[in-house]
């Protein structure tokens, strides 16, 4: 087990995975796979790490081309509780070990290396899932977007992870802001520096174990999140009009006089009407400080696949859009997410000035990670003993997980049912249409009198075959695709879980020794009786979050399987019409 | 090329295919694979030939495990012609060739050795189709009956071809009328002693060549064919009322003492409304019989499978008294048929001694092979050249050979459809219908309120993609099993064409040889005018011929295609009430 340290190792030796060439003047560094590098900088963000070769050449090189060979080193960051936590550092989950498999490993056996035992957090179980929510969430598809995983490297053409990192070069983007940190190299100012390279898979909880909560002693600063107890159980505040918003109208931009290309969408929130456009990278800004902030109590969906290939094309461009409205509809729907600053300030850009600053604010804030449960107050909800607070976690904990597998199994069959569809199938009945087509044209041939009615009825039903296969093809993108992509919206979501129900976990685990810690002399009584307050607002916002969750599920269900039986409904009536129409053609004689 | 000659070889040696066990006391002889037996007596009848072992033991072998090695041997039979027909030889159809080949080759390809050139009669581009309609009329359903070729011999258990030869020995069958043929070997008195092997696979033209009709000074016996100008040409003359029979009830009988069992079917003719029953080699007996009298003039379709495998099995019998009907349907229809005295005797059985007798005189005719066409008379219809005989003979081995490749591209494309609908299309549906239940399962154990609605409606819909499963493995029962037996019964029948076709062909180059015969003396001018006129009756009988067959086709594919349609419109609408109904249980929120 990797131990869990608060010291700063400045190197790191890490494996490369995959050639990559460096583009000349990007200050890249080219890499040859099985080649040892040393790490020099991780934190330089947007997919890239500095990194130096054997002769001592310094460059950039893609994250994910490296695999890392050491435990990361881990700092605690600005915020650093003002306690001693080293007696829980046997029981912290170990971000270190999940940073080295930061390239593809299972959220769900992140806990394995965890000796706080208890409750298995083991969902290695997983037959096919071991890919992160966000890594594989376009991998249902058997299009063009499978394959996101191997990231291409910014070489070959004008390219949007370029793009970024031209910003931190150059445009006043996330190396500004970092530029304004005095001495720190890290990204966001609050939080500790090795987090960036594992903050797609594991949000807030891993930078600072949940005692930083349970025993803080700091005052709780930014909005209040109450939890209320509504007809469900506890509930957040529901604001009175649900936001939503509109992303649409793609459209390429371009930059360095025509070089650097992108794609810029508009999005247009229902509260001002008022569009304002961003690009991709705008969205994983927001999700990696949504994720920073809120991602210990409120699971974060992974933005749509950072892919590079074939980005600027249509169908792509359609499909992220499709996706990015899908995920922003999603956090519009989230009452803590959807009012919090960050979110409002995406939705709402005046000028640069005005987005810069508040960029700047947001990556400020402090209160990030497992210090988002002290801006949590339980309105006129009792404090639940810690069983309850167990037996609820691991309630939800089991549910989440069932419903993975489900979801897991039905994108699998989905999967296959639409390759049958798509491929075989429409293939199939054309083979029949042309069979019919063909034997009218025979009999055609015959030289016979009176053979026209038949023929022509025979052409006629080999067309309707021809047809239905066109049909058969084309309905998935009509119906399966939005239960596909709803399952796969679910599956990114639920590959959040274990990250959330983990911090729940740990925290739980931390006030069991609380007794412990006390009759050591670590803790006084009063912290002890605060942790297990603490606790209890923790399952409180837990739950409040699960329903929240159900609710939506509920809804998002409802609608998925009514649209898709609709359209199945009109897929058959509409073939039954067809081939009533052909069967009218033959004559009885 | 094999010389045609009508000398009568008594011995021919035969390579032993498979291992063969003779049953004691039943005059059969084991023989091993590999080995080499001399032929003794091709004249058995009922699959069986008498043969010699290198120890000189002698004994019967079932025809199907052994392969001749020599050219056949040909008698002229009973009817021979009163002149010298050496003259012909190079140019005749080789039946020796033909009959050598007996296990499993292809009637496309039987005048490749024919070295009269003209037409080309090679079909042997048929990429699939090498098999003969009869051994493979099967071959297209993916159940059990699908591998007839390999006889299976009568050695293991009770056994419908061990009972045909108690027949021949016994029960007064083949044998008993072949006994009165005082010194004659053969089982039919009119024809070639080397017929009965070849019989399945080329029709009567190869015992005698056309020229035995060309050239024939006998007076014609036996009923009138009249062949009159109907609206789209030569046609039949038609019966006012068109009989048909119903082949029903089948029943297992048996003899000596229950030891033996078969199936007897009732067949029923619309016109005496009067059952008999028939066993399958009655059906088997009365097709050859058919061969032999109108194979030249007329396609007569094999019957199904001679299978002995499972032959009691449910399934199986169901599938031969519907390919029965089929086999019966047809030949109802057909005008010449129908009312031939053979086939009236098949649909009369008064008595046993009534049946004998018809049966007797029916193996007496002696009007068959091309002799049949000395019935032919056309009626009022002038004579046609040569190149108008040419031209309709090869019009119409084009439109068969056309149709051939049509059915049989149909055939396996249907093939395919059938198994997918019945294999992976269903499991796919139930395994979509399992998800569904399944995430319905995992949404009850939420514990969230208000859940009901929705795992309800998705417990529905995920039964009725089982439904849906189960109607998708049904269909093809219902709608292309009849698509694929009327395409496979064409086959059958468009497998006969190539030799009644190739009857006219050679007779076409008999009379393309007149000129040459005139001046060499041969025959004269007399004869060549007469040759002439046949050969024009002929075209006339073949033209009859095809206008019945382009009639049925058309009748048979309206109806079939219709047929199809319709079930396929109710399984579509099937599917769309199945799925309204289950989208109707999601409930709008």
């Amino acid at each position: 087990m990797h131990v869990f340290t608060y010291a700063c190792l400045v190197s790191t030796q890490a494996q490369v995975l995959y050639d990559f060439a460096a583009e000349p003047g990007n200050n890249e560094l080219s890499i040859r796979e099985g080649e040892t590098i040393t790490i020099t900088n991780q934190n330089i963000g947007g997919g890239w790490i500095e990194a130096k070769n054997s002769k001592g050449e310094v460059g950039l090189v893609p994250e994910d081309y490296i695999e890392i060979n050491q435990a990361q080193p881990f700092t605690s960051g600005g915020n650093a509780a003002p306690l001693d936590l080293s007696f829980f550092d046997s029981h912290m989950p170990t971000p270190a070990s999940t940073a080295q498999t930061s390239n593809g490993n299972d959220p769900w056996t992140v806990f394995d290396n965890n000796a706080s035992g208890g409750f298995s957090n083991n969902w290695a179980a997983q037959p096919e899932g071991t890919e992160t929510g966000k890594t594989s969430s376009n991998a249902w598809h058997s299009g063009g977007h499978g394959h996101p995983q191997a990231y291409q490297g910014p070489g070959a053409e004008d390219d949007e992870w370029d793009e970024e990192w031209d910003d931190v070069k150059s445009s006043g983007g996330y190396a500004e802001s970092e530029a304004g940190e005095g001495g720190a190299i890290n990204r966001g100012g609050a939080h500790g520096s090795s987090m960036k390279i594992a903050l797609n898979k594991f949000p807030g909880f891993s930078k600072s174990g949940p005692e930083l909560y349970l025993l803080s002693k700091q005052p709780a600063k930014g909005t209040k999140l109450p939890v209320y107890s509504g007809e469900v159980g506890p509930v957040w505040a529901y604001p009175d009009y649900q936001l939503d918003c509109v992303v649409a109208d793609p459209k390429k931009g371009s930059k360095l006089y025509g070089l650097k290309s992108y794609i810029e969408y508009q999005v247009t929130p229902t509260t001002t009407n008022k569009p304002v456009n961003h690009r991709y990278k705008h969205f994983d800004w927001l999700y990696e400080r949504l994720l920073e902030k809120f991602g210990s109590a409120i699971p974060i969906p992974c933005l749509p696949d950072k892919q590079v290939a074939g980005r600027f094309e249509d169908e792509f461009i359609k499909m992220r859009m499709e996706r990015l409205q899908g995920w922003m509809t999603r956090m519009c729907r989230h009452p803590v997410i959807s009012s919090s600053e960050v979110f409002q300030l995406f939705l709402s850009y005046k000028d640069e000035k005005d987005w810069k600053m508040g960029k700047r604010k947001a990556e400020k804030d402090e209160t990030v990670g497992v210090m988002v449960f002290s801006t949590i107050e339980p309105e006129g909800l009792p404090d639940l003993d810690l069983i309850e607070v167990e037996q609820k976690c691991e309630q939800f904990n089991r549910f989440t997980r069932a419903m993975d597998d489900g979801v897991k199994d039905l994108l699998t069959i989905g999967n296959e049912h639409w390759k049958r569809c798509t491929g075989p199938l429409p293939k199939e009945y054309q083979r029949i249409g042309k069979a019919f087509q063909n034997l009218s044209s025979v009999f055609t041939s015959s030289g016979y009198e009176g053979e026209a009615a038949l023929t022509d009825a025979l052409t006629a039903a080999g067309k309707t075959y021809e047809e239905i296969a066109q049909m058969v093809a084309e309905q998935p993108k009509k119906d399966l695709h939005f239960l596909m992509e709803t399952n796969n919206e679910y599956k990114g979501l639920l590959g959040c879980f274990p990250d959330t129900v983990g911090v729940h976990k740990a925290a739980i685990e931390k006030v069991k020794e609380a007794d412990k810690l006390v009759a050591a002399g670590k803790i006084t009584p009063s912290d002890k009786t605060t942790m297990s307050k603490r606790a209890s607002t923790m399952s409180y916002s837990l739950q409040a979050e699960m329903n929240h969750f159900h609710s939506n599920r509920i809804y998002d269900y409802n609608r998925v399987m009514q649209q898709y039986l609709e359209q199945q409904v009109k897929f058959y009536e509409m073939i039954a019409e067809k081939l009533r129409h052909a069967h009218s053609r033959f004559t009885t004689m």
